[in-house]
């Protein structure tokens, strides 16, 4: 573990708590002597044996520490910052694959690290045509292991949706809470009056600056186009106020209300899943292609497993699917080539 | 209580378990005869001896309800609308107070009623000059007794507040949900990515549109004004964003952290009280300044009371404030040319 903050903290102790060895490093010598105290770790450094290397620091320093970790071990390395375009144009290596866990906390570094942070999230992993299959197989293992569900997307794409749900939100809950303080400063009564609904809205608004102008830089274009579209969404908002416009408004609210109902609902695993057998020719990229299929068809991947063929050139990718999906994934799936065999588990 | 909703049915319970008897009407007899057998309330219809009528019904129909509230009881008269401009041009009696209890419920309807809904919340009052003090005392004794917070501010200046702190955040959630949802159509991966940050964001967008449009209208100036600071104040993190300025940036979101850090906690009952004794002209509309000042300086009012003298002209206002507030107090006091007595309670 490389960065020993809240999330390199979460992931070692949801790795030592299933049995890994983990030993981790962090550029501040107080905080790795911590993660030792409180069994954050099992040792201090860098294995070069280790099987896998979690990247955990700022989104600014992961290049260099995942080209480092690539360097110094043998193993795979993936990284966990939360914008994923930059590493992946910096880094090209089989043995790396971006990752995003999408969990957090309102508590900062070593104190809110969280050994089970990860149950029910998603944790996005950005796979490439030159990915090794048995790498991702094995990081989607770790992953499900962590109680996380593992989406597989391009690079470009997590990056655009992330500024969307994730990025924008966050100056958005940031400007409320300005132009609302802006006002207490006249009104001592406003704070007073801010209900549930506000605090929701500005809870994000809490956490520590530091790490999101690095963000929004590394992802600029994705969060101004996001700023754009929510600029001219409450410009639409103001026209139908100021025209009286009751229909307009009620078809927005009700846009919205209806899409706030279909959020998938989280740390639920499905019940009744199918196991999907693709036979595969055993060359790279493969795995990358077929998880990142699901995930634009929103098919949740609930397993991965790569079975080698006794003859070595094939092999098979088993994959534990929600059964309600399965026909519209088998849809897919022929589409580009494949020849699925699905079968109900129970 | 007229009108038979979340709000008057949270209301009806609350005041019922409180030991009041409580009689309710709604123009839906369905819903009537459901709040009759879950015990919402005592019995049908409008006592003209009640001490206290609630108006509860949509914002448009609120002056109309309150009018002949009026015209068929003799004792005092309030409402619970969101907006209250609009309510206080339309009445003017010594024995209506406007009011809006500052809770809610993501459930609808009697399904969501609950007595204990304004435990900890705001309850905004909207005297006037000429509001009635002993009416005013008893409604401020009701709403405490229920659990709430009474602040008092005038009808536009609550009008200005709960634009900025509800009304724009509620329509603010709804367009980053629509946003999403845009995007959702052609990235069927967005909505998994949704994390709790988001999801606390939008709650709000999932409650029913139906009263909104009346709301935006009846407060659409004060509604413009909030989403002309929101844009405005998007734009300037767009333009920080397009800069790569970082200092502003940080500035912006630091600020946003300290407001958000600053927030009054909820349900919290100050422990240490000052009672503080105010003499007062028996003349309408001192009670009024003297809680509307409380509510500009941020004072929390635990309690009220009103003791009039033996001799019937001179009465004493009694409040209990946190004790920490109480200098804050006093000086407000002065100079309005109150003359305050403070003495610590225990």
């Amino acid at each position: 573990m490389i960065g020993l903050g809240l999330v390199g903290g979460s992931i070692s102790l949801g790795l030592r708590a299933r049995g890994w060895h983990v030993q981790g490093t962090d550029l501040d010598p107080t905080r790795v002597e911590q993660a030792l105290q409180r069994k954050v770790i099992d040792a201090v450094g860098l294995d070069p044996a280790s099987e896998i290397t979690f990247v955990a620091v700022p989104v600014r320093a992961v290049a260099s520490a995942v080209e480092e970790a690539l360097r110094r071990t043998d193993g795979l390395v993936t990284d966990v910052a939360s914008v994923k375009g930059p590493v992946l144009a910096a880094v090209d290596s089989p043995r790396f694959i971006g990752g995003h866990p999408m969990a957090g906390s309102e508590l900062e570094g070593l104190d809110g690290a969280d050994a089970d942070m990860f149950t029910g999230a998603v944790w996005v992993v950005t796979p490439t045509a030159t990915t090794d299959d048995a790498s991702l197989a094995r990081l989607a293992a770790i992953v499900s292991d962590l109680g996380a569900e593992m989406v597989a997307l391009e690079a470009e794409r997590h990056d655009a949706l992330v500024a969307v749900v994730s990025h924008v939100p966050h100056l958005t809950a940031a400007t409320l809470m300005r132009v609302a303080d802006e006002r207490a400063n006249e009104h001592a009564a406003l704070l007073r009056l801010a209900a549930g609904g506000f605090r929701d809205m500005t809870r994000i608004a809490s956490g520590h600056p530091a790490i999101w102008p690095d963000i929004c830089f590394e992802n600029k274009s994705a969060i101004v186009a996001g700023l754009d579209a929510l600029i001219a969404g409450l410009s639409e908002m103001r026209t139908a106020v100021t025209d009286t416009n009751r229909d307009q408004l009620l078809r927005y609210l009700e846009q919205a209300r209806q899409a706030r109902a279909n959020l998938p609902s989280r740390g639920v695993r499905p019940e009744i899943l199918s196991e999907v057998r693709i036979p595969i020719p055993d060359r790279p990229g493969m795995i990358a292609e077929v998880t990142m299929l699901a995930a634009e068809l929103g098919v949740n991947l609930s397993d991965i497993e790569v079975a080698h063929s006794a003859e070595g050139d094939r092999g098979v990718l088993i994959l534990l699917v929600e059964t309600d999906r399965t026909e519209l994934f088998r849809g897919g799936l022929l589409a580009r080539g494949y020849r699925p065999a699905i079968s109900r588990l129970q």
